[in-house]
């Protein structure tokens, strides 16, 4: 057997996916791809960008990019986002070939799945209500942009922002995102229809789709489709009351067009990355409550990055448990395990090591504020896309960094744990050790 | 029974705690402390930073304080810095009384004791060594300071700065700090044994008394001095790395006193506070570094704040060992227990978390730069008082916000989490959830 097949199914996805990249940046570096030539930091930085559905760009890809480029990037964004595996399991499955165990087992690891039963039924359905989901999101977008941009490019560009939103990718073809539409119903509500649907996790739309009644949903399910909403109503209040009276961004707005942007901005930053408004004009406690909203992110088994909204939950629950003096960490009635917790400790904290290496770095390498930095870098942790405007300013080394930064957040901080373990047997423990704490 | 003594002896000291500080901030707004009237949020600003050892300062000591004043916070460092209950149980030992099983209690709880054997012994050996280190301390600084300033205030600063050193308040009497002895042999050398000893934890330096040999010292004992050895040599290269092309900080020293100042501003940040060159002015890099400094603190049971030396190493093999795919984490041939891992995790999570929020309030209500503002409540948090220079500008809840992260930094955050604990008892488990994490 070649060598590459010994790899254990989780450095395979990485491997696959670090392939997608490459053959992205490669796409993307030939001439008829851009307008002008971009270097291959760029190139390699925007695939990367689209690939883990992030959206930070180091080039304007609306005046950067012709139609070619512009597809590549939507390809890379489709791939990425549902999972190139995905792809090829469908294909197999429709020239009516046999699963194997091992591309089962693959997907499982994929798709974060507990076993391998029910992963190609999930495959399946994955891909049959992502395209559904982003044809109807193209129709109902292109009511707003062909009448403004033609049959062509209007429907071209609705298509693209329905692949891009669905996947949370963030990538927009207007130079200030969606500015131009901050007040528009049809682009708000579409839009974060797809970034909800999409940022939800294909686990809880496949359990929505088989069971129907809120009652009967599993406990994930629920504690996901609850947790978006408390979560994206605390957001949409919070940047409300924090930005109401800053002229730069939400006070120079009418009084409707104030509470769609507070909406829209509400809902994008836990993974979508789009933004209607000019985020290197937000309010300090405003740019600092997004980072907390970029560092949780979204569902798991969805396409956006972050510690997962489930994980911000357990440790949410367990601090309030631990501080109320509860001795069990309960749940909608279903007790928290010891392990779950630990483990969602220490996804959070190796993330935050994470970040505070590649912060450390960049206030070296580069010029920007502090704060700019600190935002940068989560927005790529937790592939949202969102900057306070560095991203083109970056050095070769800041470009790195936030490109292994991008490519962590997407792959996730537990899977980089995986990754790594070499799984060494011990044979005899070590005692005990007596250390003070705290 | 009085109901106060229905307390556990936990809340006890914490309720002791807040009557030094209540106390203090009432002497210090009494018209002879001050040659000129302050505010009471600026007595008891001051009082409760003096109490936790922090060195924070909204006005000038030197110039605000009369010689009663400075006085007052000498005793409140003491009192605070060495535990006010450490101080009524040799009291009450000189006076050849018996300690009551109830005062033993408290006292196990004060020093961070597993158990109440040996608490009396400790005490008294952590009364007498502090005062023959303080002492000792005082005499050497005479050396420089009592030339300078004449015998009564040259004696005086002498032991001031003697006291606020070995208790780790960085509480200075020069409106600069100690910026004029930058390059001073003694005083460079003095201060950094002081503030090393008494951050070094006293079960660790009783340890040493007992034993002598490092061979025979307790797995703590060793941690800590291993440990407390690299943290230094790391910092101080790191600092010298970053700063000595800064001509605002090292760049204008001669190549000595770079050194010394690098050496300074490397042992100091962990708790101590003092500095030898202008904070306002470090490299943003430099200032995330001692930030780190700063979250990590001192050692258990020391007179310092932060989530403790034992508690970051504790999670440093944590996730070594988890990258290298060992199932035990080691620590010098000893099994580091699970619990004893979660607890670090949460104890510095829970820090994580009461930054993150004191930062929110702060970056609403403060004019200041980002970085400064988390400069400002990590410093508080670790009780280490340097300052990015915004303290005397702060809001009245810019400071009442600091006011209490500085006592939440002292007390620490596994203790308040017993303070709250109510200690529910519940007879049924709900089962275990299922839920994604990663
Ligand atoms: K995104
Ligand atoms: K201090």
């Amino acid at each position: 057997m070649p060598k590459i097949f010994k790899l254990n199914p989780f450095q395979f996805l990485v491997l696959l996916f670090l392939s997608l990249i490459t053959a992205g940046a490669i796409l993307l570096k030939l001439p008829f791809s851009t307008y002008h030539s971009i270097s291959w930091i760029d190139s390699f930085f925007i695939a990367t960008s689209a690939a883990t559905v992030t959206g930070l760009v180091t080039v304007d890809p609306a005046s950067s990019f012709t139609l070619f480029g512009k597809l590549v990037i939507m390809f890379l964004i489709q791939l990425g986002g549902l999972g190139i595996m995905s792809f090829a399991i469908f294909f197999i499955m429709l020239l009516g070939k046999k699963i194997s165990i091992k591309e089962r087992q693959i997907m499982k690891e994929a798709l974060n799945q507990p076993s391998i039963g029910g992963v190609i039924r999930l495959v399946r359905n994955l891909i049959i209500f992502s395209i559904i989901i982003e044809l109807t999101g193209s129709v109902i977008l292109s009511f707003r942009f062909v009448p403004e941009l033609g049959w062509t490019k209007g429907g071209f560009y609705s298509l693209f922002h329905s692949i891009s939103a669905f996947n949370n990718a963030g990538f927009a073809l207007w130079s200030n995102g969606l500015s131009d539409f901050v007040g528009d119903p049809i682009v708000n509500l579409a839009i974060t229809f797809l970034i909800i649907t999409g940022g939800i996790g294909f686990t809880v739309l496949s359990d929505i789709w088989d069971k129907r009644k809120y009652k009967k949903l599993t406990l994930h399910s629920k504690v996901m489709l609850v947790g978006t909403l408390v979560v994206n109503l605390v957001a949409i209040f919070t940047i409300y009351f924090l930005e109401c009276h800053n002229v730069k961004t939400l006070g120079a707005l009418s009084s409707t067009d104030k509470i769609w942007a507070a909406y829209f901005q509400g809902i994008s930053p836990r993974t979508a990355g789009f933004n209607t408004i000019d985020m290197t004009k937000l309010e300090p406690s405003t740019a600092l409550f997004t980072i907390l909203l970029m560092f949780i992110g979204a569902g798991s088994t969805s396409t956006g990055g972050g510690i997962k909204l489930t994980t911000f939950f357990v440790i949410l629950f367990a601090v309030v448990s631990l501080l109320r003096g509860n001795e069990d960490v309960v749940i909608g009635k279903r007790r928290l395990s010891h392990d779950k917790i630990t483990r969602s400790l220490a996804i959070s904290f190796f993330s935050i090591i994470f970040i505070f290496i590649s912060l450390f770095i960049l206030t070296i390498t580069e010029k920007a504020s502090f704060l700019s930095i600190l935002f940068e870098i989560v927005s790529a942790f937790g592939t949202v896309g969102l900057s306070m405007g560095i991203t083109s300013h970056l050095s070769l080394i800041g470009k790195f960094v936030i490109i292994v930064m991008m490519i962590f957040g997407k792959i996730g901080p537990i899977s980089l744990v995986f990754f790594i373990t070499k799984s060494k047997q011990k044979h005899f423990h070590y005692p005990d050790a007596k250390i003070f704490i705290g």
